[in-house]
C-alpha cells in the first residue's frame, strides 16, 4: 500500500501466468549479470530457456548497463559459453554512451575522456569519436605536492564514466577538471548500479560509485545513458520492428532493470538469481514492483512444459 | 530572500565590523585549507594576522577536516612554515575519528579499516586501536576474474573513510564488503568535502567523494565526525574554558566551515582566499550566511590598525 492505493500487481510466476506472459509478447529483453551469467559463469538452465524461446519465435534482445565490454566483446562472451548471440541483439551502456554523443553531434574535433574500460573506449571509437582515459591511466599515480600543477586537455569535450577496476584518484582529478574547466563538457554515466556480479561469488562496486564519486567533486548530476533511463530503447525500438508493450523485460535489479522496463512500457520480470533477495522485493519499503518474479529464467522452461 | 524572509545579515567585514568582532571573541577557530595555506604554500599575511591576535589575547584553534595528517604531523607542518602551534591546538577530522570511537566504547578486539592517509591511521592508532588498509592498500590491484574470491577481515568493526590519494577498487571492495557483511560494523567520514585545495594552485577531489564510492556501494549514510559535524566542538570545549558564543569560526567553505560555526553557537567569519567565490557566496542558491565575510585573514591587520 503506498498513499492508500493498493500496490501494483507482483505475483510469482506460476505455470499460468507463464503461458500468458508467452503469449502476450512478442520479444524477451534480458539483462545479462545475475541473469545470464554471474562474473563468467553460466547461470544454469539459461540456454535451455533461450532456446525454448526461440523455438516459441520469441525476439531475444540483451540489454545491459555493464559498460566494460563493447557489442561485439559481448558476443564473444556468449559464444565463449556457448551461447550464439550476434552483435545486433546486444545493448550495452557503452554503446548507448556513443550512441547518445552520435544523435547529440558532439563535434568531431572535441575528444572524450574515459572514466571506464575498454568497452566505452571500444565503442566511442567505432562511432569516430577521439578518446582517451580508460585501462590506460590506471597506473597514472598523484603527488600530492606543493607545487604539482595538474594539466589536462581543454578539447575535451564529454566524460564518459562507467565500471572502472582501475578508478584511481588520476582520474578522479581528470573528470573533475574537465567537467569543471572546459566550457560546455558533458559529463556522462553509462549507468547507476551502485554494485554488480562482476565475479560469480560476489557482489563488487558499481558503476554508481564511480559515478558518485565524479559526481560528487563536481557537484553535478550526470546525463545517464543504461537503464533506468529509456535511451537505450530508442535505439531498440529503431533496429526491430517491436512495439513495447508485447515485450518483458526481465532482471535482477529493481531501480535498473525493472524501472527499465516501466519506464518504457514493458511488461517486467524480476528474477531472483542476481542483486535483489526475496525480502528486499516484498519489504514495504520497496516502490518498484515488477508484474511477475520468479527465481531465475529457467523456471520459464519448467513452466511452460507444464 | 527566502520565503520572503529578509537574508540573515552578511556583511563585509569593515574596520569597525572587524573590531567589534575582536572585543566580541575570546577565541578564533581556524579552518586550514584555503584559510592558513594553500597546499603547502602559507597565505600571504597569517603569521602577522595570528601574531596580531595572539598579542590581543586571544585563544587561536586551527580546526581542519584533512585527515592526511595527525595532530602530531600538523604541528610540524605549522612549524615548518614558520608558525609556531601547538598539537593541543589542532583538532583534526582524523582526530576526531579516532575519538568517537573512543567516546563510544569500540572494542579493542575489533579492528578498524582505514580507506584514508596517515593521519587517520596515526590517530587511531595513538588511541590505542588496531587499524590497516591505507596506503599500504595503495597498490594492491584487482582483477575481476571468473572465480576471484575477495577476502576480507571479519573482525573489522569499523570502516574510516577520509581523503586518499592512493583510492583504488581494492579498497572500495574491501570498504563496501566490511560495512556490508560485518555485523554492526560502523561507517564513519571523516566529512564529506567535495574539493580542496590540496595543492597550491588547484582544488583536486576532496574526501567527499570517497565517502561518495563507499556509500554508495553500501547504499547507508556515513557517520560524520568532522565539519560541519558538530562532534569536534565537544573536544575543544572539553579542552579550553570557552564559550562558543566567544568564539568566531574563521573558514574557507560555506558548508563545512561557515555551517560548523553556526550549528555550535559561533559567530562566523567567511574567507574568499580558498574555495568559495564572492558569487557563490551572494548567488540566491546559496542559503548558509556567515555573520561576516572578507578576502583573507590578513584583511584583520589592516582594519584592526585604522
Amino acid at each position: 500500500m503506498a498513499n492508500g492505493l493498493p500496490d501494483p500487481p507482483c505475483g510469482l510466476l506460476t505455470a499460468d501466468a507463464a503461458r500468458s506472459l508467452v503469449d502476450s509478447v512478442d520479444a524477451f529483453l534480458f539483462d545479462c549479470d545475475g541473469v545470464i551469467w554471474k562474473g563468467d559463469k553460466l547461470i544454469e538452465g539459461v540456454p535451455e530457456a533461450m532456446e525454448l524461446l526461440r523455438k516459441l519465435g520469441k525476439k531475444l534482445v540483451f540489454v545491459t548497463n555493464n559498460s566494460r565490454k563493447s557489442r561485439r566483446q559481448y558476443s564473444k562472451k556468449f559464444k565463449s559459453l556457448g551461447l550464439e548471440v550476434t552483435e545486433e541483439e546486444i545493448f550495452t551502456s557503452s554503446f548507448a554512451a556513443a550512441m547518445f554523443l552520435k544523435l547529440n553531434h558532439f563535434p568531431p574535433e572535441k575528444k572524450v575522456y574515459v572514466v571506464g574500460e575498454d568497452g566505452i573506449l571500444e565503442e566511442l571509437k567505432l562511432a569516430g569519436f577521439e578518446c582517451f582515459g580508460g585501462p590506460e591511466d590506471g597506473n597514472k599515480n598523484i603527488k600530492l605536492e606543493a607545487d604539482f600543477y595538474f594539466e589536462h586537455d581543454k578539447s575535451v569535450g564529454a566524460v564518459v564514466v562507467g565500471l572502472d577496476q582501475y578508478f584511481n584518484y588520476y582520474k578522479m582529478q581528470y573528470a573533475r577538471i574537465c567537467i569543471s574547466e572546459n566550457p560546455g563538457c558533458l559529463f556522462i554515466a553509462t549507468n547507476r548500479d551502485p554494485t554488480g556480479h562482476m565475479t560469480s561469488a560476489q557482489e563488487w562496486p558499481g558503476a554508481g560509485t564511480m559515478v558518485a564519486a565524479v559526481s560528487c567533486s563536481v557537484q553535478k548530476e550526470p546525463i545517464v545513458v543504461g537503464k533506468p533511463s529509456s535511451f537505450l530503447m530508442d535505439f531498440l525500438l529503431k533496429s526491430f520492428n517491436l512495439e513495447t508493450s508485447r515485450m518483458c523485460m526481465v532482471g535482477d535489479r529493481l531501480d535498473t532493470d525493472i524501472l527499465f522496463g516501466q519506464n518504457t512500457g514493458c511488461k517486467t520480470l524480476l528474477v531472483l538469481s542476481g542483486c535483489t533477495a526475496l525480502p528486499e522485493l516484498l519489504d514495504a519499503s520497496n516502490k518498484i514492483h515488477p508484474d511477475l518474479y520468479t527465481y531465475s529464467v529457467y523456471d520459464l522452461v519448467g513452466l511452460l512444459q507444464k
